[in-house]
């Protein structure tokens, strides 16, 4: 067996594990039995264990120091070596102690986290916050950096993502949408949503609405299910089984209907994957800001728009036959687009939504760098607040305990969110030179012309490169915020009837 | 750490991947989207290898030399030493080689196997059968015996089960059961069903019935789940978390409901083992035979009692308020316990039944040792279906290719099942000894004080001592056929009017 070969094997093993963690973490999500949660975490320690045990075998330097040697290496070989190697090095740089000392933490602290939420007291998730920024620095420190200490993290969610990378893209989103969620909330005529309202939404039909229009933007059931949980999310091992939730609620039928889209979006991306490159590091898919452009896109991008809701209003008169006997699909796609600031980001639209990102972004990158600390978060947090999305913050549960992130020590992972918002767009106006006229496909229920351009430029290409790399590959330029600013002016010019000129 | 708490150390990584293994196999029979089966079996695969290594590990054989000198192990701790023993010498004794022959030719026998059945054509499997009875000869000669060469494949399934053992126990059912079916034939009255016949019994119905039994009984839904599948089973990876399934049909709802209180039974036993020795063999439920006398406990001794009848009668007319509107509780009695030589033995009542796996006992016993060839087989069967259920075989289809077992190399398995029928009423009866007027508790809905008995007696015992042994301790003496033939006497007494001299 060749050195490559060897490596690939110990791949395999090393997938075959993440597999069957796939499958427990989704089944503990969705069905478990209540009971059962204790034993769930001896399994899913044990392999987490065996897991690093395997990643972190010295073997696998020997064989990345004797392969790095070779020029003759195609592309996917090169990028199993790069993929390989950076796992490696972050497994093997944070010391042993310290990867139990954070694991503890982190259940604790989501423990106090929950609590501090639910009392709306700051003061209960203090001392756990405070801690938990200064072991993410020391990892930080561990992992390394060239330029600012944050990097090391944002690198964590995003290959080769740094401060420098996204400063650019966030100025240009907060020089732009700022003003253009102020132009909005002054001059945009809200839409009646009383059809919505005055109406009960049964679960039956929104789950048929859910089930009905996953297949149709091309949903492969034969290898996935649908289910429901709390929190609504994309899992399961392989991409022969991808297994999505949503939520259902009866006094509205758009979270249930757009979580799902969302969870297709990643969904299809899984299902998508390199199936040549199985179990290598090369055939996964690229990193959260990829994943999230894929589930942004259909939510909204396709989802949103005015084809879908003419497309789709079918099935919805099918499925909700009363309560939509009066609606229009231009009624409908308004009542879909409602931008208004809001203080929850996982409930905020698509103008706002960035926005929020940007506040936690600007606020990570002071805390890891020490310029701030944590007991500026709650101010510093309501004052952004009200500079960028003018709205007053009137506790800390709706502000600054808002998200789990921080209490799990996921810092730099909410950028991947804009990411993927910003490399929707740009895929999408990509898409559309390559692929005929997409409103008309998008109206008729073609939806398949604009799955294939993503199969075939960005689902079959794995992680083979970068994801900016795979960006530029496919779009021809770098991430950028452009493409995403003028959608977004489009669509308000286009919702509130503005006439263009939206400066 | 001691050499024992090292050894409990290996049998806790051993476990965990056995918990594991369980929940990829439930979800697999249950809810796994099809095109997951390659990728599943080859999680599978992994597991049971590294499973296999660990079991085989030179370690254990080291401590187990060790420890087994110490003279002052208690009670637990020798189970275990026994237990462990025992499944490394299992696992050493069979060459690699043989066992992956043995892995390969079952997945192609069970093929053919199939295709046989389906085609009604004995000889499609012939030589598959063939050569599967040779490699169950080897397994056997590999594994060793004292006495006979079936004895060393009975003990797979029931640790320390023997020939000598079961003959006077089979002998016993045949000269007194057969006897007492041929009574009812001829003078037992069919009772009326059509009642079940006319109507129909919808899902929902059976599903509400099915859950609120198993709830009443016993079986904690905080630690488990109760699901569909075609082949009903009752697994999932430990106790706090237990998935038994069922199956519905429209056309009768006996099934579901009876498959329900078996599974149930498996369900509680699983539940009720002893949670000191989690992850340890002693904690873990002792053979076939015991788990199948918990099952049939409350299916059959139980479930078909006319106490039974009467207590659950309201939950089946609140279910079924039509269709039960003119059934008492003595015809819903009559009806669950028709008596009548089949066919199918999935499909046969509680006399028959175990004549069903007597002549697959004395078949299978012949069979390894030699005495009769592979295609002896449909002969012999359909000769001993005429001698014992008085009944003619009219395809090999409804005779020989029945059972899957077979074509699985899951010789010696048949047995457990009527060991299973014999400790239920030989629990049973010792158990009325102790809880009092049973009777009148079932017909209350009372069953706790049947299920702390059998938590005590059976189920904290978990594997400490060997089956037999568990069997004497519970009820003063060793496994016989005695109290489930006096038992089969009394019910066919009160079903058929018999005036109780029924010889």
């Amino acid at each position: 067996m060749s050195a490559y070969d060897e490596l690939m094997e110990r791949m395999k093993d090393i997938d075959l594990i993440s597999q069957i963690s796939g499958l427990l973490s989704w089944d503990q999500e969705v069905i478990m039995p209540p009971k059962a949660a204790k034993l769930r975490a001896e399994q899913l320690a044990y392999l987490s264990s065996i897991k690093h045990e395997k990643m972190t075998d010295q073997n696998i330097e020997l064989l990345l120091d004797e392969l790095e040697k070779n020029t003759n290496l195609d592309e996917i070989q090169m990028g199993n070596l790069r993929l390989i190697r950076n796992s490696y090095e972050k497994a093997t740089k944070l010391p042993n102690e310290f990867v139990i000392e954070m694991a503890k933490h982190r259940s604790m602290s989501m423990i106090t986290w929950t609590e501090a939420r639910a009392k709306d007291d700051f003061s209960i998730f203090r001392d756990d916050l405070e801690k938990m920024i200064n072991l993410v620095r020391r990892e930080a420190d561990y992992l390394g950096y060239d330029d600012v200490r944050y990097d090391a993290l944002l690198d964590n969610y995003e290959s080769g993502l740094t401060v420098s990378k996204l400063d650019p893209l966030f100025k240009n989103l907060r020089d732009n949408v700022a003003p253009l969620v102020k132009l909005v909330i002054e001059k945009g005529e809200v839409p009646d949503m009383n059809w919505v309202m005055k109406n009960k939404w049964g679960k039956k039909g929104q789950e048929n609405l859910s089930q009905r229009i996953s297949e149709a933007i091309g949903f492969d059931f034969n290898a996935g299910r649908r289910d429901s949980s709390t929190h609504p999310f994309c899992g399961g091992p392989n991409p022969d089984d991808v297994r999505w939730t949503t939520r259902y609620s009866e006094t509205e039928p758009f979270g249930s209907l757009y979580g799902s889209m969302h969870e297709t979006g990643h969904g299809m991306y899984e299902q998508g994957r390199p199936r040549n490159l199985d179990f290598q590091p090369a055939g996964k898919a690229n990193g959260l800001g990829i994943h999230e452009s894929q589930s942004r896109l259909w939510e909204n991008q396709i989802g949103r728009s005015l084809e879908f809701c003419k497309w789709s209003l079918t099935l919805w008169k099918e499925n909700f036959p009363e309560n939509m006997k009066d609606v229009g699909a231009e009624n409908l796609w308004k009542s879909v687009n409602i931008i208004q600031p809001s203080l929850i980001r996982t409930e905020s639209d698509e103008a706002t939504y960035n926005l929020h990102i940007m506040i936690r972004y600007e606020i990570e990158k002071k805390l890891i760098s020490g310029e701030i600390e944590v007991d500026d978060l709650p101010r510093i947090w309501n004052e952004m607040y009200d500079e960028f999305l003018g709205i007053e913050v009137p506790n800390d549960s709706l502000g600054v305990l808002q998200d789990v992130h921080w209490s799990m020590g996921a810092f730099g992972y909410f950028p991947t969110y804009t990411l993927g918002n910003l490399y929707s767009a740009q895929l999408l106006s990509a898409a559309k030179k390559d692929i005929g006229d997409i409103n008309k496909q998008i109206q008729d229920g073609n939806f398949s012309p604009l799955l294939e351009w993503m199969r075939e430029k960005i689902h079959a290409r794995g992680s083979i490169i970068e994801p900016a790399e795979l960006i530029k590959e496919a779009t021809g330029h770098l991430p950028s915020s452009d493409e995403f600013i003028e959608y977004l002016e489009n669509k308000i010019s286009d919702l509130y009837g503005f006439d263009g000129n939206l400066n």
